[in-house]
């Protein structure tokens, strides 16, 4: 499968670039809105694997160009780029494109950060606004640490919530989550259960600064 | 310790006071608004410890009655219940007494379960407006599931996320929980950071939902 990750420059993307690459097959391409930036870190995973003995080609891309020639589109780009983001790449997107949403809106205070509800609903709320409509939207990877994920050291056992409307797409997705080592895909409804999802990623920054010895937290539910 | 389960004959009531019944030597009473309903269900609860050869007594009371004799009192009621039931206890707590909070508000539609926030900012923010200043109020317990933790014959490890703004008081509470085999206690911070707490629970129900196997869900965080 060809994956783009717009924002695959930033920590998450890094991390789902880093692991698909160093689990899967998939072909992946790096985007981001500048495509100097793109090619860079497209670069540096590379180089990264290579480290670990993966030969792999990941690609560089301005976001609409990755979009353009992608099978799924993951958005990894923060809750406030991520409508523009859509946005930008919307006409790039066609009925076979999948179009993914990690982002989580949260807002910090003194006492820890806390879910940043949309009124919309929920972040892949808004992000549904700006989709096209022929495209299905689905909401997988939001509470996974990105440090832990970009680690390759790092072994772990967690799960992903996986939402959206269309049953086919978030299957699709689900299955390129559990190409992952050590990521399990797990059904959450519809769009609409998509707010308690993204709520969880301040829960476990908070959880934690709070708790000595513990960080990169990802969640398991067992 | 003794711990008073105000509404303590319901589903999380009987959860913890079986797991603390079997695995700790805490004084355990029963509360709830019909003071005969609270004996029948501690007879229950004593005759399941016994059949699993633990012998321990286990008195029923009327909420008050038992909100008074007790050092920590859990307020085990549905969230729709918890300024009632705060309220109609509240001269008999003192500041010696530690109130906790295991309420979340949920409602359900076609979709799934979902996180019902109050106006005051979270069902704990609710219960702290009913309670006296002196007492200290802590949240825990939000987020296990009432059947599993009922069922003694089943074993989990799980996470409780501990929150209050005492934090001497958070401390004892964190304490009893983990005296509960497979618990562990994580501190999450003050009030405030309540809500992305009380979220997960509806989140855990439709996950068990949407997932062929998995039910009587929990959370580890790891």
């Amino acid at each position: 499968m060809r994956i783009a990750l717009l924002g695959g420059t930033g920590d998450i993307g890094q991390g789902l670039a880093l692991r698909w690459g160093f689990d899967t097959d998939h072909e992946l391409l790096v985007g981001s809105r500048d495509p100097e930036r793109a090619r860079e870190m497209a670069d540096e995973y590379e180089t990264e694997l290579d480290s670990r003995g993966v030969e792999t080609e990941i690609k560089g891309f301005e976001n609409a160009m990755a979009a353009d020639r992608a099978d799924v589109v993951v958005a990894s780009v923060p809750a406030y780029h991520l409508v523009d983001t859509v946005e930008a790449v919307a006409d790039r997107l066609d009925e076979d494109t999948i179009l993914v949403t990690p982002a989580v809106g949260m807002k910090r205070d003194e006492s820890g950060f806390h879910y940043n509800r949309p009124g919309a609903g929920s972040v892949a709320a808004l992000a549904a606004e700006a989709t096209p409509e022929e495209v299905s939207l689905v909401g997988a990877f939001h509470n996974l640490p990105a440090g832990g994920l970009a680690n390759l050291d790092r072994e772990f056992e967690w799960d992903t919530l996986v939402f959206g409307d269309d049953e086919d797409a978030k299957g699709i997705v689900a299955d390129l989550a559990e190409g992952i080592e050590g990521l399990r895909a797990l059904d959450v409804g519809g769009l609409e259960n998509a707010a308690e999802v993204e709520a969880v990623t301040p829960l476990l920054i908070n959880v934690a600064m709070e708790n000595d010895g513990l960080h990169d937290l990802g969640v398991r539910f067992e």
